[in-house]
C-alpha cells in the first residue's frame, strides 16, 4: 500500500528510491525508541553519484540543491527500513548537510535547502525541523552534498 | 518571570538573546519526548555576524572562543523556543562545536570552550555535557563558528 | 568483573583503555534516559597522539583506518563512564567518523570502517550502526581521526 508520504511525492513528480546500500560495514538506519537515526545519504541514483566536485569550484548552487534533494530522498528511503510505513514518521526532528565546499563558498544553506524543502514537501508540518549546514573540505567519493537525519516514529 | 538560568546569566552580566530567525527552511529547535535538538547557531548579534573568517587566518582563539559563546547564549534561546522556561533544562547532553579553520589550525577545544564554559555558567552542573570539536572548510556567512546542542527537557 | 564486551576484544588481542580525560570543559560521555552520548574520540594512546596529519598528506588509509579504532575502543571506554557494564549496551545506534583530508581524499568510508569493524566485533549484531563518514579541514592537535558514538543502554 502506497504510503501518504509517497503519494505526496509521487504529485510532485518524485518518489521514494529503493535503498542505498551502505557503501562500508554499517546499516542505512537504526530504530532507537521512537527515534530513527539514519546513515549519511550522498546523492546516489540507481547506485551511481552524477555530479561530484565541491561548491565554489566544479559545481553549482542549484545543482548541489537539486543533489541535497536526492540525498532526503534516499534518507526517507532509508527511514522506511526501521519502519513499517513512512506515514508512521511523526516528526523529521534534525537534519545536518554537509557541503563540500571551497574555503570561499558561504551558501550552504541554500544548498541544505534542497533537502529541507523536499522533507516539508513530502511531509507537511512533520517535515519541518531543526538543522546544521556545513562545509566540508570533501566527502566520501567526491560527492558534493551528504544528509543525515534524526526521525521521530510512532511508538 | 525570569528564569534561573537568565537570573545566572545576569548576574555576569549577560543575557538571552532574542532567538535568531533560521537563515533557510527550518525551525531554531525541535522537541521529541525528553530531548531536544536546537539548529545549528551561528554567532548572531542583533542578526548580524560581527567577525568573518577562519581560525588560523583573520581570526584569533579568544575572539573565535567569544563568538562561541555568543552561540551558546543564541543556543539556549533556541530551546527556549520549546519549553517553558530554561529551568526545564534537565542537562545539556551533548554539545557539536564546528570552528573554520585553515589546515594549520590545531585548537577548536579552546574555541569550542566559549561554548562549554558559558552552558556551565548558566545551568552549572547540568550544563556539563559530552563534546565534539571539528575543523571545518568553511561555514555559512563565512561564520567562524557554529554551535548545536542537544539538551535533556523535563517531561 | 569482565564484561562479554571486553572478553570479545581480548580474544581478538585488544582491551578497553582507560577513559581518556577530556581535552578541555566537558565529560566523556552523558546518559540520557536509554542513551548515551560520547565526546568525539581522538585515537590517544596513554595519553599520546602517536600520528599527526591528514588524509591525502601525511597518512594513510590502512593507518587511519587503526587510527579510528582506536578511536572506538576509546569511545567504548568513554560509554563504560556511564554504565555499571559494556555488556549494558543494546546497541551502538550511530557512528559519525570525522577524518582530516585532504580536498582530494575521497576514502573516508575505509577510514571509519577502523571504527565500524571494530564495534561489530566488540558487539556482534548490536554493534552494526548507522554512520555518517566526513571529510574534515583539520581537527584538533592535528589528529587524523575523531570518532562519536550514540548508543543504546539497558534501562
Amino acid at each position: 500500500m502506497t504510503s501518504q508520504v509517497a503519494a505526496r511525492l509521487q504529485a510532485l513528480g518524485m518518489s521514494i528510491p529503493q535503498v542505498v546500500a551502505p557503501v562500508a560495514s554499517y546499516v542505512p538506519a537504526v530504530r532507537t525508541g521512537s527515534l530513527v537515526f539514519t546513515a549519511g545519504q550522498l546523492p546516489f541514483v540507481d547506485g551511481q553519484l552524477t555530479v561530484t566536485g565541491r561548491l565554489g569550484a566544479e559545481v553549482g548552487v542549484e545543482q548541489a540543491a537539486d543533489l541535497a534533494r536526492i540525498c532526503a530522498l534516499n534518507a526517507l528511503a532509508a527511514v522506511g527500513t526501521v519502519v513499517d510505513s513512512l506515514d508512521d514518521v511523526v516528526r523529521i526532528v534534525k537534519v545536518v548537510g554537509f557541503v563540500a565546499s571551497t574555503p570561499d563558498f558561504f551558501d550552504q544553506p541554500t544548498v541544505v535547502n534542497g533537502a529541507s524543502d523536499l522533507l516539508i514537501a513530502a511531509l507537511g508540518d512533520a517535515g519541518r525541523h531543526a538543522r546544521s549546514a556545513v562545509g566540508m573540505a570533501v566527502l566520501p567519493r567526491n560527492a558534493p552534498v551528504e544528509v543525515e537525519l534524526i526521525v521521530e516514529v510512532r511508538s
